[in-house]
């Protein structure tokens, strides 16, 4: 199979695993930038215009037509929209985009209408709130209580997040900025969970639960592979519940202290820390390419990996002379 | 040789072209976590105290004579200053630290000594103020301007660094914390130089200049090889100038724009950069090696590898099963 990764980035190593389960399909990868190392694990690069730039799509799906690509995914938030926006372009090609339906990218992506959506379907999630009001009338009843987050309701990584200790600091975050939401500080521990819905079947096909030891600006550094029944009930059946369609990998991060277990958020993308999921043989390369092939998977039955297995991220450097760029 | 690298962490890169450079010798790695992926690439791994804890010196002294250490090194920086202080107790047990002299690591770590070192060695320099008096004086004639720099005096990356606009954000900001310190903001291009001090000698031996693309969480994540001479001649006269002693393998950071070339600080260790300089052939280890031996190296002759060659990070993965730990 032939496939187009966009915004590489500095995924190397998957574009490098994705290689190891395809090796004799063509890997094309994108990015806007030569200094993206991912860039070089693929068969053929392509700088390409930004995202946002007019253009942009025509730039992809020349390169699909022009390689013969089966299939594409993107490794950036934004460029989700874009694919879920234009699936059918790329169908129409012959390309089968690894996106999810838009109903779900754009509800993971607005963290109010995320935490409505699990309310509605009564899935555990951290309470959230897009009013200053309804926050101050929990925390009157008891409902609610410090520490509090604020955080921007679109937004990744801990980007502009604030940790508030009473009304006054509550008040004055509010004031400060705009487009917030109030959640409750959760002092649990967290879990990253990655998961392959099939795009045939559009059921749970694969999971990799691990347990975060470590984060570092944003991402999870260090991490170790987990069995965690209640992690793997509450995913399971969220993805039961939920009424929009996840299609491919998707990254849920959530937090659970052994009882409870409340859903954080969900990528809906191949998640950074998908490198342990691959080195604890959890290939979900091996499921994409058959569902490129126009075959579902087998359904989910159970996790398949090896619990205990620790994960430590370090610098690999990529060198590249000014001609090879 | 054998070799012991203490508070190994996540330079598993460094571990790594150390072995390679020395295949015959013992390469003993230590942190005080299991979880540094560093750790595994040695041939041995100790976990060890806290470098804070009682019995540390003893621990890792106690590691030498067990292995028959010729050479010992850190990598992080609250580690220099305990092998400046004991490098006699090494010294006794016929193991060379390769540590700057104790007034060399700790003008480094003090950002307004550091600058004052420089300044009265004629080194050009970051304008560098421990009074907000003084500051305030110079702003009044125009000997300093907006926008300022607000840092900690002692403090690496740029953790709690602060850009102020105006004289009431000046203020502000110092009456809001302690232990600051007041820089013009440079507003040239960054450059990390890695540079190799002769044990014996004294001398320069090696130097790898790197231009700076891109920073990400207080690291160099993108950089390219130069030939600048500006920054290679301001670099050689200040080693030259300096009245503290270095020794092994030091990382400066400078701005320059072509015309002007600003010292902003040293950190008498490697570099967390190092590998750029290693995979273009400047090998640090090799002139370690020799001066283990007791023998100098041939003194600087001039940059001796390729300029225009990228430096790009990306994340590898060091799996490990609990047992394994």
């Amino acid at each position: 199979m032939n496939i187009l990764v966009l915004s590489s980035g500095t995924r190397s190593l998957l574009v490098r695993y994705l290689k190891a389960s395809n090796p004799e399909g063509l890997i094309v990868c994108a990015d806007n930038s030569p200094y993206a190392p991912a860039l070089y694990e693929g068969d053929l690069q392509y700088i390409t215009p930004r995202i946002d730039a007019p253009g942009y799509l025509d730039a992809i799906l020349n390169i699909c037509a022009r390689h013969s690509i089966n299939g594409v995914f993107s490794l950036i938030d934004p460029e989700l929209v874009v694919l879920a926006k234009n699936a059918d372009a790329f169908l129409k090609l012959g390309v089968k985009p690894m996106i999810s339906d838009l109903t779900a990218v754009e509800a993971c992506f607005d963290k109010f209408a995320f935490a409505e959506m699990l309310l509605d379907a009564d899935v555990p999630t951290v309470k959230t709130y897009r009013s200053l009001a309804f926050a101050l009338h929990d925390l009157s009843t008891g409902r609610l209580a410090f520490p509090l987050m604020i955080k921007p309701v679109k937004g990744s990584a801990s980007i502009r997040l604030k940790k508030v200790e009473d009304v006054s600091a509550l008040n004055a975050a509010w004031r400060d900025a705009e487009d917030l939401i109030i959640q409750e500080w959760v002092d649990m521990t967290e879990y990253g969970v990655d998961c392959y819905v099939d795009f045939e079947s559009g059921e749970l096909v694969d999971m990799f639960i691990k347990q975060k030891i470590l984060m570092r600006a944003g991402e999870t550094d260090k991490a170790v592979s987990s069995h965690n029944p209640i992690v793997e009930k509450t995913v399971k059946s969220m993805l039961e519940r939920l009424p929009v369609k996840f299609k491919g990998a998707i990254d849920v991060d959530l937090f659970s202290d052994g009882d409870r277990c409340l859903i954080s958020e969900i990528n809906p993308r191949f998640g950074g820390g998908y490198p342990h999921a691959y080195a604890c043989g959890v290939n979900f390369f091996s499921h994409y390419l058959q569902n490129l092939a126009g075959a579902s998977n087998k359904q989910y039955s159970g996790l398949q990996y090896e619990p205990h297995v620790y994960m430590m991220k370090y610098n690999d450097v990529c060198m590249k002379r000014h001609v090879e760029l």
